[in-house]
């Protein structure tokens, strides 16, 4: 036996019912989007090294697929939409009507190890609100993602967003006596809570981030205080327009979410599921200078990027992933034989001058074998045309699910055949 | 001034504008995919560089991006969908239910001269028909290609699909005393008809091809003749099935095409502009060795394949790009300050829970600004909500485009917006 050429590790191949599933994610992202008025856009999926390194330094790119352009530079397979959306933000700054609200959902590739919700080659919504400083601004976005999860069915008992703010863990921070050379550290050690033993959390909390027992048990009382963000007036806007925007109920305070280390302004947040049993659904945040970073002029920005890998699994732990069609086809036409096959396929382009999706058998074979064909396709509808219905202008139509069938003159087929899909299945 | 960062040569970003395009491009795909029943797949965009080389050799991946995986295995950005589906097929092989009939729209990458038409990163739409080896499957896959091209405006004037079959020209080279192994020399020959002048193609014929002068005086009137379908069964059969299927306007018969050289077994076709302006629109045919060649068992297929780049400047041409809503919001709520903020906010949460795609204005602005703002962004409705409003539990609508305005109660806003965009717009 021959060998198979294998597909590359870490990516995917999209059956149709995967590509069901994709599509139908994709289509509940473009409702929440547009819901709220954001314009579809995309970049490039090639980019130049240098617009990541610009973003994020050297380091923040061993990731990246790296590959040289024939001119000798550096060019990498993105492995996000911010630095992108920047440049593109940046070369026509002074064009666009501000502010921007954008939308995008495409491949990203990163080299990462693939495990459960991890792949290198993956998709990743990304929607953002571009010239507003404002936490109404913020607080759109987070109702962006709330009104995309209850459409999808979850609901805030399944998941959550939860939210905090730079500004204010900087001012927390520098009242606990930490002073600002040592604010990333003590960021990264707030990140860690939870991916660490709460020993070796606080064994790092002294040796890495030079936490004294006295600052350590205040930091600790701080990632406990839910209700910290009273002391920030950005965030008390910001819950006062979650209220009014009506998804209150899927956003809470939680002083432990940081995001990264030094990517955000301001506002930041992640959805979690609330087993914490999967790491963020989506992350984002205020982000005022990545514009000016890229080589444009400073503009704020708020926004999050989601992956379909850890949605599709939430989706899937909590029963809300849809059992969809696999195949569009709403008839077939069957083929009685080789002379009637023309018959058959005029037939068939009518149905479709109709708007009817439509296959034609495409041989002549036991009618058995193509009602089969039908049946193992989801098709509910058979065509029969065969020397008796051409000879009195009539088709056979047979209702495959409900099993019972008729005859009706060949221009009312279209409708008949609607009547019939429109029927509730049989139970 | 500091210098942006440029994109990579022969990518390019889709602005709102241009995605538009794009998706009316691909909704267009969709439907004439689905109206034959046809469903959706994609496969990976990193394959293999050997799965390529199995179907071309190692002369035809030159243009390929290529990378190294991290285990010093050569990877490559697909530059065209079919050696993947033949894996997908491959990999599955027993379990599908055939035929198969998939289509898929994505992106490729091959190392092209960035031209007119032509870019580095490009989508095509893709779409096969597996498992049936007659030329009534050959005529579907065709009848999809017009069925698309009627969709979208364009007329038997402006395109045609141009047809030939290579078991044909076999035979017929055969005919004129030409040996089978220079064969693909006089294919290579034909192909370039239209690249070379009259002078040079006759040189190419002599000199490259090895034709005698009586064997160039065949080959000429053989590429002349428009009835030479007449001596082929399958191709007899093939224009009868895109007779039944009521697309025959579209297909003509053409000796001179021959699509590349040794991929295609049977029928061989490509849909050009009348005016031979561009290159060809979509090229594809039937390929009954694919699945074979990437280690599975062999089975008949056809198909084709069409990049967005060329369909776009010939939609272009003949005037059929639609113009589009840019911003999909269809209602703008304005805020009057900031302590009505909230009931703006909440306001617009309503028109979204009646499923409007509404734009609440980021601030406080003068209200002048604001509408400014809506019509600059081509939004129709703007909802007015000041303290006189507030007091009387009513919306002022503004309809933009026809300068009128009228005060509704809040509760039914939705339905009065509606009635708004419903109207036809003021000439």
């Amino acid at each position: 036996m021959k060998a198979i050429i294998q597909p590359v590790k870490g990516t995917r191949d999209f059956y149709p019912e995967e590509r069901g599933i994709h599509n139908w994610l994709y289509q509940a992202m473009r409702r929440a989007s547009e819901a709220y008025g954001y314009q579809e856009y995309d970049g490039p999926f090639l980019e130049k090294l240098e617009l990541y390194i610009a973003k994020s330094g050297e380091e923040l790119v061993k990731e990246n697929f790296v590959l040289e352009d024939r001119s000798g530079e550096k060019i990498t397979l993105r492995p996000e939409l911010t630095p992108t959306l920047a440049r593109m933000i940046a070369q026509r700054q002074g064009e666009l009507t501000m502010p921007v609200r954008w939308w995008s959902y495409g491949p990203f590739w990163r080299y990462e190890r693939p495990q459960k919700g991890r792949s290198r080659e993956f998709f990743q919504w990304n929607i953002d609100l571009i010239g507003v400083d404002a936490p109404e601004a913020d607080a759109e976005i987070v109702a962006i993602g709330a009104h995309f999860f209850r459409s999808v069915g979850l609901t805030p008992k399944e998941i959550s967003i939860r939210v905090n703010h730079r500004g204010l863990m900087d001012s927390q921070l520098l009242a606990m006596g930490i002073p600002a050379e040592r604010k990333l550290g003590v960021f990264h050690l707030i990140d860690r809570r939870d991916k660490l033993s709460p020993a070796a959390w606080e064994a790092y909390a002294r040796e890495e981030a030079g936490l004294s027992g006295d600052q350590l048990s205040a930091l600790k009382g701080l990632l406990e205080n839910r209700e910290l963000w009273r002391q920030s007036p950005e965030m008390e806007r910001f819950f006062k327009a979650v209220q009014a925007l009506g998804v209150a109920d899927y956003v809470v305070f939680d002083p432990q979410i940081i995001r990264g280390l030094d990517y955000y302004t301001g506002t930041v947040f992640e959805a979690r599921d609330q087993d914490g049993e999967f790491r963020a659904i989506f992350g984002g945040g205020r982000y005022d200078k990545l514009v000016d970073d890229v080589g444009g002029d400073p503009v704020p920005a708020v926004g999050f990027a989601m992956g379909d890998m850890v949605i599709t699994l939430v989706l899937q732990k909590y029963g809300h992933l849809p059992s969809l069609p696999v195949c569009p086809a709403q008839a077939l036409v069957t083929v009685f034989d080789e002379g009637l096959l023309p018959a058959s396929l005029e037939a068939a382009a009518a149905l479709r001058q109709a708007s009817l999706n439509v296959i034609t058998y495409p041989e002549p074979a036991r009618l058995n074998k193509q009602l089969k064909f039908a049946d193992r396709m989801g098709i509910r509808v058979a065509l029969l045309l065969g020397p008796d219905e051409v000879a009195s202008g009539q088709v056979t139509l047979k209702d495959l699910a409900a099993r019972t069938q008729v005859s009706v003159p060949r221009d009312q087929a279209a409708s008949a055949i609607r009547q019939i899909l429109a029927a509730p299945l049989p139970s």
